[in-house]
């Protein structure tokens, strides 16, 4: 089949999303988020199986109520830099915020990786969650969803545009002629709009695949439009069958109605595998998974995040759930409505709200490795995904799933058998972007003739 | 002796100071300055000479006029992150701009680089001498010289304050509590200033060397100043031996003022040696390099860097140097007010200042392997440095110098033949600050018993 699979690893180091409790796996060294070896060992797991990237998440807010894996972890660009010289063809997506950053700052460090890892980087572009983030940039208010997004969007056309500042000749180093840079091949921006004024150019030219791969995860409706607009990569939400295709249908259709190939969008789910020799050990993994992670203070306080960082502590757990929906538009919008409509909606206590709004997600892929392959091509055929984040417990649990699972897609035809480039663009189908400038003479040129 | 000499070691790339020409070395790849490897054969060989630092240095700000090594260069956190993996020695300092970052970014990204490098980082923090800088982030006019200082003063102020967020006994992990985190150990920082407000806390913890060291590269007043505030590490501006004993003398005096050890703060001038197996042999080869980069245009380019990015083509060059006076404020004050001064003084024409005020610096350090030696031993017994910023041309001279003066240096117990420690502050002989809140509980204990 023409169509491929694409598989990422989310390292967890000490926890993850419904994994709070990692740390205490004695398999799982104390030290793991801020050990540049951890990372670099994964990486080299991930390439080993042919993955197609390593995705890096961050988040800017903590206090001492946050998950271990929140407290205390490496920058991801700084990290992925640090892995980068340690692999040849794995991707590097890395998260970073476009509402506490200045383009020229991250362009110019995203074109950097860009260059160091020989055209593998990716940008997760976030808006930022957590509203305390703002008090860590001199600001008293998290900025609203509407101006989150349309930053988001102007700083990603900013970024394109530093990162086209040289033309892919720029630079003919003739000894002879006492020329190292042809001054006709270097560009400004000269941007000005609502967000940004940039003038350039960037002093970094470009890599093997042009330009760092834009990601987002766009589950609202400016998420979804954001996405669809300027986003190579997706996280998906994932959920049922049925609402990982209602998405799936959407991003691609609002993709090709701004004038794109919806192809050129990939749209990866988040998938925790539980894979074990049978698919009765790997139900019961999951079911003592979820019970490990059963912590109400940890719960309230991931539920107080979607409220810009409310404490629900304050309430009776067995009243009705309180009346928050003024503070929904501080935090994660699109959580926080759900939330509310569900306590509603079912009548909850904030006990059953906290409970159930564990992040824990149910992942699609428990079983045997044949169950967990035949789901993976069920998904995948039913137009669900183009890839799946996989995240795994423990260093041997990644294993497990490369040595079992990984062999059964690439015997059916679903994934690779060696990469097809050493670029991130490359091994994603994604076009390498000619320079804007490069293109623009092209045309005239064409015109001309 | 017990005062100790230290040695670092700044990669040219394609270009330096007074080496614009450098590009054209046919032993000098072209694309050195975005080689990752380029740069990790650099550090190793700085290591394995047992340097104490890598220095790379940084701008923002371009135009097609600029020197090679300027146009298309790595930002330096990404290279040095990069570097910091296959390195276990030698320190890393990134130079990055206190204008043009905001304190929780720069923070985070120093802490995740000490980190990644067991305790190895230093950043030379600089207010960024272009103009042009500011109008790559969305400012007309690049600060005054009182507010970017005082900026930069404060900006270090809320990186330490925000690298002390936790204890470095803050992570019990302890299982059986159920205890990752001791919260008492995480603190806020709760800044306000006259520049910043940051809340914190910092999600990165302390490295071995407790926090990276502060370098800085003060010349005028408010420079100098600054550095004798918050500088553990300066790059001198070198010149003669009597003004670099003025500078030395100077600093350390200021230092003691605001109460501190004077030893605590390690002055390094920039030698960029030419060495060879005679005095004549060097001298030759001396003037050549100098020849080699005698440029009008390029002079003419880089004399407008002092004065904003101005453009001095427009100007006869053979009429008196220009009245450019308004323009000295807005770049390089201190450098613009010299070049003005002597140009006044000696009745200069513009081709006159523009040859004159080139940046070729004469180096102290040129003749045979015992001659260097000799000069080296001369100046640093005459206390006008600490250390030295090495800069070689090419990898070959690097290496002559590493094999023919370090080890006359080292007979002569002038330089190290082993590290003393794996962290940048245990090799320059800078103590480790302890935890600040730390210190306040041991002072409460020690008050209260």
């Amino acid at each position: 089949m023409s169509r491929k699979l694409h598989l990422a690893l989310h390292p967890y180091g000490v926890g993850g999303p419904g994994q709070h409790g990692l740390w205490k796996d004695p398999r799982v060294a104390h030290d793991a988020s801020i050990d540049i070896n951890y990372y670099i060992q994964q990486a080299q797991a991930a390439e080993h199986a042919l993955f197609d990237a390593l995705f890096i998440v961050d988040s800017q807010f903590i206090n001492a109520t946050y998950p271990a894996h929140y407290l205390n972890r490496l920058e991801p660009l700084t990290l992925l830099s640090a892995v980068a010289t340690h692999t040849r063809h794995v991707g590097l997506v890395g998260t970073a915020s476009s509402t506490y950053n200045s383009p020229f700052n991250l362009a110019r460090r995203f074109a950097s990786l860009d260059l160091i890892s020989g055209g593998r980087a990716g940008w997760n572009v976030v808006t930022s969650f957590d509203t305390g983030t703002s008090r860590n940039y001199g600001l008293d208010e998290h900025a609203d969803y509407t101006t989150r997004y349309g930053r988001a969007l102007e700083f990603v056309e900013v970024a394109r545009g530093l990162w086209d500042s040289y033309e892919d000749d720029a630079f003919p180093a003739d000894v002879a002629a006492n020329v190292f840079l042809d001054p006709t091949k270097l560009h400004e921006l000269n941007h000005v709009g609502e967000h940004f004024k940039v003038a350039g150019p960037l002093n970094v030219s470009r890599s093997a695949q042009g330009q760092p791969v834009i990601f987002q995860a766009g589950v609202s409706e400016e998420g979804r439009d954001l996405a669809a607009r300027v986003a190579e990569g997706i996280y998906a939400p994932g959920g049922t069958l049925e609402s990982a295709q209602e998405y799936y249908a959407d991003i691609k259709r609002r993709t090709a109605s701004y004038g794109r190939n919806p192809d050129h969008i990939k749209i990866f789910i988040h998938g925790g595998p539980v894979v074990a020799p049978t698919d009765e050990a790997a139900q019961r993994r999951e079911r003592e998974i979820a019970a490990e992670d059963n912590d109400l203070d940890r719960h309230l306080a991931l539920l107080g995040r979607s409220f810009g960082a409310y404490d629900f502590s304050q309430h009776d757990l067995d009243a009705p759930f309180p009346d928050v929906a003024a503070l929904a538009e501080k935090g994660g919008r699109t959580a926080a409505t759900k939330i509310i409509e569900r306590a509603r909606r079912d009548n909850l206590t904030l006990r059953q709200v906290a409970e159930s709004a564990a992040d824990f997600r149910q992942s699609p892929f428990v079983g045997s490795p044949t169950t967990v392959a035949d789901r993976i091509e069920t998904w995948f055929g039913a137009g669900t995904f183009d890839g799946i984040n996989l995240a795994f417990r423990t260093t041997e649990e990644l294993a497990y799933f490369v040595d079992s699972v990984v062999p059964i897609l690439q015997q059916r035809g679903l994934f690779r058998t060696e990469y097809e480039a050493d670029t991130l663009r490359g091994n994603l189908g994604l076009p390498i972007p000619v320079n804007r400038h490069t293109q623009a003479r092209q045309y005239v040129d064409a015109v001309g003739a």
